[in-house]
């Protein structure tokens, strides 16, 4: 690993000299002169504010996900003053639609707006939130249009609108802004810009109001923590969520389920969730809900030999209704006008479909062992999903049918197993806001590896997950590469509905594909614990870089096109980094792609150290690596505290102990809380859990050394032995 | 010439029988369920009927448009029923919002929806008519998004609403529909289809209302025809209009405006129209509309110097107000709440600011002899234009003004010229429905010289002009072809702002690139005939081939995607023609693209023969035609009458007389009516024009003979000599 000695290049000083300049107007201007209302703000929980823009609808997001704010841990974190004049926030309704403006700052980034695949910075883009497949543009269609967006200053802004919002996030300038861009000349200005200074978010929604939500920072981290605590607190997973997830392919029948389930055993690689794909139905797009009687003849059996054998059956459905399904002549009088796909579409704000829905998916699906759901194609994508002029018997508009229904589909089906006080975790492809309590994955159609990991970084802004999936690739080496960052990502799943591709397929990195799925067994108490950390301190596992202290990006300007030819409007971009992110608190990821044999790495301020090797990598400087194909570059900060289990095949059973290796890293002295609880159900919603304290301390001759707090009494323990290895000073 | 031997492959078998099923169940249940109001159809001039939805909006596109149907024109075309089943149109008023739903019939294709780039069938389509910029995606954002559709039944429907509207073109399903598709198992059926048949154009206006006209065939052609008179027929371009069109670099200055002038005579290539770019104005972007001082000090004197030579001078503009522009006090009070490139955007509904802007405009412009303007970046794209928040004085919202800008800006020039009995042509980068009377022709920024050719197509729907204009090319090849295909468009344009490139820039091509430019100015007579069809017949001179009779597309399935990995719902699309197109009532274009050296073509019904050598090149079939790099094939109706006249490097002056050559090819007997009128006022609208028979007859002896009418008196003539060839049997 080769290190590079520089250090962060200071901003131009032509854009310091504009940031002062426009500062000082800043200064003498201090009001934004205020068209439209200003707004009442009430605290609502501590460092959480709402206002209420006109008349909202009845139906909102916070109301279709069925958000329970999570107050206590709410109130653990800093108070907190409002944070944005709020004088400078302006909202209008007028013709039945809701205008709103949001101040920012000069050299203010933004992040989020939920699911993200290209850009991690906002600021300068136009966006419509609107649940749809993603179309290789970031438009605002997306699986995961969240209308909320995180400051580099430190707050968070949340709109609880289920319409389609138009966000300007930092483009339109009004011509009585206090902080006017400079004219320019085009003829003869070589500096002229075709994206004018603007000091604004503004944002239309299509309806009479709409409530808005302010969470205070003061960090980026801390407001979109405020976010999800909200929300309920991230969603915890149980512990075989974490483990190998594979789905077979589509017409597989049961024997050959097993024979694949066999096959893992045999080759020693670990799984934990099997997942069945359109085939297990007995007729699919549309939906039967109904086992296929040839291809599963008797699925209860089924389903118990794979859970007697540790593993978890997962099912594949999309939510339309087939003529065929013994649930349609209940659903009919419930649903919508238009079919997807010839399937009825079910209207899933009303207790009518759901209990119908409820009791078949309950009878045939959980009561034999099913252990969670693949909810496929309620994002959209317009050729095939309701239109807008479709109607609904509740009366909810198509369009808000449409933003809300993942969330809708996510609820329903966890409020079964929360019922039978059992944990799922399952893959959804639409979210929205309100989401962060549910126990899904998002995941799409769309296979750039790299925009995979855009999507895993943005994610952490909007209280979602993603997974950056494999299905199949062209080389070894992609296969290899990919396998790599799906096994530092909220679910390591192996896709192969349609490849029909299995971990061992290619046998010249089999060995490497095995040991790194081994590793993200391994490494099962530290992601738990962080999962346990975004369900009780908002904090996401999976983060992007923007979320970490002692992180900056470089501000390189770069020209995105030189001909006039082609694009009249030469723009240039700031840098922005979507591909390295941090997994927990301690570990910093920077997957290659194919193609690549050594890439940069920003590492924050403080020191860093090899993950495997425990050496020193680098302090708030940028390296190159060189990590061999073998590797996927990881990197530990100082004082890391790891705790990681042998490499099994499954995940831990309720009531099983394993031993624990815990690995410190680099100079520091310090502590970690490792999170325990039975790994399967809801008890810890009622005190059922342990945060155990992992110390790291200097002894009196110098060296370092670890110890574990005792376990309290009557508290959940899983762990046996516990033995310390020092990485980087042994 | 090659000649392939085959005929129209008939469509599938498959297909015949899908059809006949489907056809079946349309005889059984010929009335679709409605769910919302039926219409009340009134026939506003014979063959347009109009209706009305709850509560239009004050404010719409033809009101924007200023539109006055050409009663006289209209009147004279065959009377015709209402060609819908009126119980099946349906439209429905709900929260704000009006839902619109028209039949479609098995096999039916729809054209139109404005100036698409990719697609010329539009049936199963989901659009938003929305103007902007061409994002490289036919998704309706578009540079002229008009909500008018033609049905290749024959008759057009026509939304006549200032909003962004939502299309469904064919891909909504209701559950109700008489004709519902095919249920299939995805899991088992190989031709499960990923988009079910669909049986209506559905919309969504976000207003209480709109105005919907339908317009009666029988043919496409005639549908087309009757909604280019209902705007009050096509517009008619002055003759120099047709003449080559040079546009000179951002900031040349007088001196070197008549350099390259000089040097365009010197050469001896065609010039009718010299272009000015952003750099005659003082300061732009933000505009100034003033002329710069330094490089135009005597602005008078240069445009009569241009004029002398029988040049025009055309002017650049965008709409946005510089705050050192003179006209800049009067407009602020009546601009909108945003500024684009720190310009101020005139409410050109107001007639405060459109007396204001016109008092600047007249006099420093059209009293210098300036001809008329190209109007730049009033399309959009989001990141530069004001933002559907902003507000204008006349209370119209952002999105009507945003869809109407272009409306405005082209009646309001016009009217200036108009006012002056002076007719203009120039350039605008947005249009909308109701624009067919107005001199101006679309162009944008992308250069893809496929999608040039597919967007001329597509313009003959919409009442729209667009130019394939030539800008650089990367090779020699690459610039004769594109020189070819503008030589055979609404305007022959080289648009060198940024390039700065000569037509002699490539010196290996010089030659044919001169010959393609006097080709264009021999061929003045038919084109400026064409134009003269266009205003008074409503025929638009460059047409896509689904409105010519005897065209049929080949029913060829081609298979999208096969890899499920990189996109799983495998889509089968219909084979559509989008490279080739009438221009005028005989010629048939048939361009290629950098690259090719040879392509099909395809021949409707009926003999067709070769431009330039007249002999016989196929009937109702597909060629393969190897042209050579020097010629764009081009091909004659059989009977084809073309008048022509010499070489010229500019247009004839008004009283100028020319000797025309009127070629015949074929063997058919037949006549062309040739126009005539001053070629610069509006006094034909006055009756002062003429239309003289050309006609072609067979003598005893067998031989073909040529005979125009006599000039009729007091009618005006422009034709001095006229002689005869007869290009297939001379």
């Amino acid at each position: 690993m080769k290190t590079l000695g520089f250090i962060f290049p200071v901003p131009l000083l032509t854009q310091w000299l504009q940031t002062l300049f426009l500062a000082s107007l800043l200064l003498l201007m201090p009001f934004l002169p205020s068209q439209g209302q200003t707004l009442q703000w009430t605290e609502v929980v501590p460092g959480v504010w709402k206002a209420v823009a006109g008349q909202p609808d009845d139906y909102d997001l916070l109301k279709a996900a069925g958000v329970r704010p999570n107050q206590e841990a709410l109130a653990k974190m800093a108070k907190a003053d409002f944070p944005l004049p709020k004088n400078q926030i302006v909202a209008e309704v007028k013709n039945g639609q809701t205008s709103l403006r949001f101040p920012l700052q000069v050299g203010e980034q933004v992040y989020g707006f939920g699911l993200n695949f290209k850009t991690v910075h906002q600021r300068g883009r136009v966006l419509q939130l609107h649940v749809d497949h993603y179309g290789k543009e970031d438009n605002g269609r997306t699986h995961a249009p969240v209308p909320f967006y995180v400051s580099g200053n430190g707050y968070g802004v949340f709109i609880n609108s289920a319409r389609y919002i138009n966000v300007w996030a930092g483009t339109g300038i009004r011509k009585d802004s206090p902080v006017p861009p400079k004219i320019q000349d085009r003829n003869t200005d070589k500096n002229w810009s075709a994206r004018p200074y603007s000091d604004a978010v503004e944002m239309l929604i299509p309806a009479g109001g709409t409530e808005i939500y302010v969470f205070a920072g003061p960090t980026p981290l801390d407001a979109v923590r405020r976010y999800n605590l909200f929300n309920g607190g991230g969603c915890l997973p149980p512990r075989w969520g974490l483990g190998f997830v594979h789905r077979t392919p589509l017409t597989f029948n049961s024997s050959q389920v097993l024979a694949e389930a066999d096959e893992f055993r045999k080759r020693g690689f670990p799984l934990d969730v099997i997942g069945l794909e359109p085939g297990w139905q007995s007729k699919s797009y549309p939906c039967t809900f109904a086992w296929d009687p040839v291809r599963f003849p008797q699925p209860a059996a089924f389903v118990k030999q794979l859970t007697d054998q540790h593993i978890r059956v997962n099912l594949w459905t999309n939510p339309y209704v087939s003529p065929e399904s013994p649930v349609y002549a209940d659903v009919l009088p419930y649903s919508g006008s238009h079919t997807v796909w010839n399937g009825i579409v079910p209207d899933l704000t009303l207790p009518q479909v759901v209990q119908a829905v409820s009791a078949h998916f309950q009878k045939n699906h959980l009561d034999v062992g099913v252990s969670g759901y693949k909810i496929d194609e309620c994002d959209g994508y317009d050729h095939y999903l309701w239109p807008d002029v479709a109607t609904f018997p509740s009366g909810i508009s198509a369009s808000q049918m449409r933003q809300t229904y993942g969330l809708l589909l996510q609820k329903e089906t966890t409020d079964w197993f929360r019922n039978r006080n059992q944990r799922t975790y399952g893959l959804i492809r639409a979210s929205n806001g309100g989401a962060s309590a549910y126990p899904y994955v998002l995941y799409n159609d769309s296979y750039s590896h790299e925009d995979f990991i855009t999507a895993l970084c943005n994610s952490s802004f909007s209280g979602i997950l993603w997974t950056p999936e494999v299905r199949g690739s062209k080389t070894a080496e992609e296969w290899l590469r990919r396998m790599q960052s799906v096994c530092f990502s909220p679910m390591a799943m192996l896709n192969a509905w349609a490849s029909g591709t299995k971990p061992w397929s290619f046998p010249e990195v089999e060995k490497q594909v095995k040991e790194i799925a081994q590793l993200r067994m391994q490494l099962m108490p530290y992601f738990y614990t962080e999962f346990a950390r975004y369900h009780f301190e908002g904090t996401p596992p999976f983060r992007s870089m923007n979320l970490e202290a002692g992180f900056n990006t470089e501000a390189r300007l770069e020209v995105q096109s030189a001909s006039l030819n082609d694009n009249p409007y030469t723009e240039a971009v700031l840098k922005e980094v979507k591909d390295q992110y941090m997994a927990g608190e301690f570990l910093l990821v920077a997957p290659l792609f194919a193609g690549q044999t050594s890439r940069r790495v920003i590492l924050p301020r403080g020191k860093w150290y090899d993950f495997y090797t425990g050496a020193f990598a680098g302090e708030g400087e940028v390296v190159t690596v060189t990590p061999g194909l073998d590797k996927i570059p990881v990197f530990v900060k100082d004082g890391g505290i790891i705790p990681m289990m042998e490499a099994r095949l499954h995940a831990p059973e309720p009531g099983e102990k394993v031993n624990l290796q815990v690995r410190h890293y680099g100079q520091k002295t310090s502590s970690y809380l490792l999170y325990d609880d039975d790994g399967e159900t809801f008890n810890y919603e009622k005190g059922q859990y342990a945060w155990r304290e992992l110390k790291v301390a200097r002894q009196k001759d110098g060296k370092l050394m670890g110890s574990a707090a005792k376990v309290e009494k009557g508290k959940p323990n899983t762990i046996n032995a516990i033995t310390w290895k020092f990485m980087t000073n042994p």
